[in-house]
């Protein structure tokens, strides 16, 4: 008898580089994807589980892993509507190239719901891997906060720790997105890795590599298709012939977590002022000396700090192009 | 006839590592000393005045250099005390050796006024070397806004930019002792450079190298006996037998500011929340989408972000032992 299967759930804006992670995740034997969940963040919400929908249809998986609708507003939504990166995705999220509308619907379930109840009915088998504001995972461990007991891992993409952000100096735009929610699960367990700009900017894909991938496997021309907008934003405002890699770095640390290097240390949140958003890691190897407000006990998350880009670069083509 | 000197003030809360750069300045001659600001810290403001007499009377410069008293509470003090480092300094500052009261008395004037009347009488001649928190020089800037233009220039010892601070993850403790006035400061002027724990925690002094400054120069064996108790305490809380060479290495960054790398950027102040005192540099070289907060026009200023730790030490020990 085979050993049960590692089942992953990935909570997604989709986005042109959550749509890269969900096709190699897709392409990926070592886990069996069941559920994408839904946040606003480079899309709205309802748009975001549309292009989950439409993603699932392309690659063939309609059938075999559900949708799941999250949150619409961050925890403590303001009178502000929430960040919505158009301008980095484009107004439909996937570069504006006219895709079609999707033919299935989402569960009559939350997001938060479907991760809690797949974490249950299968303990220590569930890894999320959350690729946008952390709305969906904050309250689910308000529905059950002994969830970091039940999944196997959650994987964060997320923060800038001794780098600047990307939405402003201090702030990183998935936790920009709802700092709270993110200072609640990072305060939740030990039970997690976080990987933000300090790596996930060392992987790159130049505009050739991406014309390289048309008409290579399934998606290649999907995604060379769709990251054009998204080149475009990185060549006017970082200047780089070539996008991050953002999101599948984030699943690559899912897959081979060895190719990066991580430190534990707690992790804190900025939810207010300047540095809203901003997240900030002790990595002293000892503490400090008195009470300053962050010697409550705290979990000691695993912070990625080193990667391997070459190889995170590498597997991630592969996987893109694998038939 | 000779050119005018360049002067230069420091603000100060003496501190072992204070005395350690007041010593090399006044074994400096590309400089004329002429006056302490005192301001709490290390120790409270009325003992970091003693101390700035004290250090002047041992160094002979009693009669040229004039002390201010400063503030003796942040900006916005609240019904907290301001944290004092006595348990890295010692009670009295100097490591508790048991130093005589001084003979003189601070001037009848504060720390603001003195600072704004010697730019104002040399116009383009002073400097100002800031070693602790920034409450005299916001002070100064709110007696007069043009203040930034009158200085040569100014050196804040502050800051952690890219690296976890020393009084908890966020904040380095010179700008956590008054983050509204930090703000303020590097708000006022591009005619500003900051170093911080990025670049000062790279100048060591070893126990064994601290004892063999006994006997040597003028001030060797002060700086050899007010540095046991500064060392017991990076024994006990770093690790490390050796001490950070903080304060010198700013009033190295006044002497040969060609020995750090300096790169222009806004820089914001936290001012509450967990990450309060933390500052952040924007070290983009192009700026990000949207107004975030960033987006009001402030001055770049040079913030030190590399160091040729090497020259930088060499230089403090041999002014330090200087006859």
């Amino acid at each position: 008898m085979a050993a049960a299967p590692r089942l992953l759930i990935i909570d997604t804006d989709p986005g042109v580089d959550d749509a890269m992670a969900i096709m190699l995740a897709a392409n990926s034997p070592e886990f069996k994807l069941v559920g994408l969940t839904t946040v606003y963040g480079n899309v709205p919400t309802a748009l975001a589980t549309a292009n989950a929908l439409r993603l699932l249809e392309m690659a063939g998986l309609g059938q075999d892993v559900v949708v799941a609708q999250g949150a619409a507003r961050s925890l403590k939504a303001g009178t502000d509507m929430e960040r919505i990166a158009d301008f980095v995705h484009g107004a439909d999220g996937f570069g504006d190239i006219g895709l079609p509308p999707p033919k299935g619907t989402a569960m009559d379930c939350s997001a938060a719901e479907f991760i809690v109840r797949t974490c249950r009915q299968h303990p220590g088998r569930v890894t999320i891997l959350a690729l946008a504001p952390l709305t969906n995972i904050a309250q689910a461990l308000m529905l059950d906060p002994q969830l970091g007991d039940k999944w196997e891992s959650l994987v964060i993409l997320g923060g800038a720790f001794f780098v600047n952000g990307n939405v402003n100096p201090a702030a990183e735009a998935n936790i920009f997105g709802d700092p709270d929610a993110a200072d609640l699960v990072l305060g939740s367990t030990s039970n997690l890795r976080i990987l933000g700009l300090d790596v996930t900017t060392k992987c790159k894909m130049s505009g050739e590599e991406i014309e390289e991938l048309k008409g290579r496997g399934k998606y290649g021309t999907f995604v060379r298709d769709i990251s054009q907008f998204y080149l475009g934003f990185h060549r006017e405002w970082h200047d780089i012939d070539a996008i991050y890699l953002h999101d599948p770095t984030a699943m690559v640390a899912v897959l081979q977590p060895e190719l990066f290097s991580w430190q534990r240390g707690a992790v804190r949140v900025a939810t207010d002022g300047v540095t809203r958003g901003h997240t900030v890691m002790d990595a002293s190897p000892k503490g400090f000396h008195g009470d300053h407000g962050w010697a409550a006990p705290r979990p000691r998350v695993e912070v990625a700090l080193g990667i391997d880009s070459g190889a995170v670069v590498a597997l991630i083509r592969d996987r893109l192009t694998a038939a």
